[in-house]
């Protein structure tokens, strides 16, 4: 993995959780573009509005993450201490009076507990030192904005446009609370090949539709989801290699929002779901997700039962027409339902072909449209309801 | 408990399952009127679609359940064995040829696996001898239509007009596979109190809006959900006593409705959700209900975990407009947070509150408007998680 030229990182640990890192940094050298997607959630943490209020901008400098702390639903304090992070950040990049609007935050934990400032703002005096452009670095910082995360995600792409090399290197956490119908969980990406806002703002959200927004776990959508983009300014519509760099943006992205899932609290399978012959692209995806958000489903697949009826129903009330008679399923490449009937299968070959692979593939066709759609979910195990159970106390 | 006059139950173990209970027939003496609320789920059981067919109806004589088989997903086949129990059942009551369509068919089970129908069919022409009106059948009744319940679940009502006494019987099952925007699971509802189809139908849909309408396990639709009323024909519009009756049918069916929550598969919290303030009753039952569904907010309750956030968080993604700053939640009383802010709590003694109590009442104000609903559910337990991993093998 080779880094984009122009940022420094650092990932540190200041003592907001009890050992584990829980503060990065990203700084950008110079000046930089940045755009952002965000968490559609009405109950958002303060960072959210913060960096709303910024992006997409010219002149983002750093981007300050802390883990453990959500800093959500933690009303005018929340915001005070929100800005007072960016502030933090500001005065010891030296960026000048007033440069806390250079800075954007990305929090990620419990919500409705104020911040722990002063440990935090300990913390933002002591990151600077760890800052450095080496791949050391960078996964420090990858390793700091986890929170019930098993390991740490990250991607990278490479490509020339007229012999001159670019580079994208990604970062993401996430493993609950992942819900559908909003931007994502945190990423943080940088880049060393130009943008303007318009064209960050366009990257950026083209990427999660395609990626971030398709997963779930269990379709809780966080206070605190957001995607940013970090590139260096003076990129146009024109920049010859735009396409390019979409392409490998995408990839990068769907690369991160794989790993979601499949490091999801609990989950011992990825479950893909693929959703064809809908009326629309719209209507397949809604299917998808509302099979991937059945608990049903999702526990049918731990237990590696071929309880087959729970998918087809699911799509049943999806909310989008379709002919029953038209639909046909299989399961990880099994026949189970074909044009509405159900057919002759081996419930125990196909129980152990779910149980031997850590991805389940449903493949759900519901008539003769040219509407698809696929969406990733984790499956649903004790593990998870035993994590979640007793994650405050 | 007194029932109805001019109803005959039975209930017996045909050999659909191993061992329990699994077939029922209620019989109406004379033609009786009958009205039914049906899942709205697209993939639907045979049976759904033969009761949609013929209610609301003047004419109807019996309803036949059995459980242990869903009878959906089942295609044409699945049609022709319906038709062939409703035929059944009118040839043992001697109701004469072509009567088919005076028996309505309930079905619960498994989906997609083909009606063991020369069973079925045994246990059809054994079930009348069992046929009584006493309590003790309508008990066999009520337990033989349940799948994966703890517990028999039957609700009464007994009110006077001008000095005649009228009753209400019902019966519900249903512990998993519950879910909202739908008719509801199974039940079966019998009074002597006159109606005419119109009636009929007018009051089984108000009783069901205001109690299976507002409850899930885990959100899942099924197939198979109905509520059925049977009345003696003669009822119109200005019969005396209909505001009494519906009043009385409302609360039986909030009665059964509360039971299956309680019943939810695995669960250990009855979860009572109160919101109002909202702009429209509408809203606040969308509000409800994604508090409702949320396995964050269900396994918190279950670990006796008061991570107050997650409810908060999750009526900010239910797509309703609200302002934060107006929100205000209490959890079993104790208020958590006001108009936007935390307030100080004791995590130990809320928890403590949640473990020791079977039933968690959530209140949420999300502004000043009238709007207000409720929702029942099920906490989410890793005994949920392993009776559903593990349903079909």
């Amino acid at each position: 993995m080779n880094l984009p030229d122009g940022y420094r990182f650092a990932g540190i640990h200041c003592g907001i959780k009890p050992a584990l890192p829980d503060l990065t940094l990203v700084v950008s050298d110079g000046p930089c573009v940045a755009a952002g997607v965000y968490t559609t959630n009405l109950v958002r943490a303060a960072c959210i509005d913060w960096n709303r209020s910024i992006t997409p901008a010219v002149d983002v400098r750093a981007i300050v993450v802390n883990s453990g702390n959500a800093n959500a639903c933690t009303g005018r304090q929340g915001a005070r201490d929100n800005e007072a992070m960016a502030d933090g950040v500001a005065s010891e990049l030296g960026l000048g009076p007033g440069a806390g609007r250079k800075v954007l935050v990305l929090s990620t934990g419990v919500i409705g507990r104020p911040m722990p400032m002063e440990t935090v703002q300990r913390g933002i005096a002591a990151i600077g030192r760890s800052l450095a452009s080496e791949l050391a670095a960078f996964q420090a910082a990858a390793t700091a904005i986890l929170t019930t995360d098993h390991s740490r995600k990250t991607a990278s792409a490479e490509f020339s446009v007229d012999g001159q090399t670019f580079r994208i290197a990604a970062m993401a956490k996430g493993a609950g609370m992942i819900g559908p119908a909003m931007a994502t969980m945190l990423a943080v990406i940088v880049t060393d090949y130009p943008h303007s806002p318009s064209t960050a703002d366009g990257a950026i959200r083209e990427a999660v539709d395609q990626s971030f927004n398709r997963i779930s776990v269990e379709g809780h959508m966080s206070t605190n989801d957001a995607a940013i983009l970090l590139a260096p300014t003076g990129g146009t519509d024109a920049t010859p290699g735009r396409a390019v760099f979409q392409e490998r943006l995408n990839a990068v992205c769907l690369e991160l929002a794989r790993m979601i899932p499949t490091d999801g609290e609990g989950a011992t399978h990825l479950i893909e779901i693929r959703v064809r012959g809908a009326s629309s692209d719209q209507a397949a995806d809604r299917i998808a997700r509302t099979i991937g958000l059945s608990n049903l489903v999702k526990t049918a697949v731990a237990g590696a039962d071929p309880n087959w009826g729970r998918i087809v129903s699911a799509a049943g009330f999806a909310g989008v027409p379709f002919e029953v008679g038209q639909v046909s399923l299989t399961l990880n490449g099994i026949h189970l339902f074909e044009n509405g009937e159900p057919l002759p299968f081996d419930p125990g070959l196909t129980s152990r072909v779910i149980r031997e692979k850590r991805e389940t593939l449903i493949e759900l066709s519901v008539g003769h449209g040219s509407g698809a759609a696929w969406h990733y979910t984790s499956d649903l195990t004790a593990d998870y309801v035993r994590l979640n159970a007793e994650y405050t106390t």
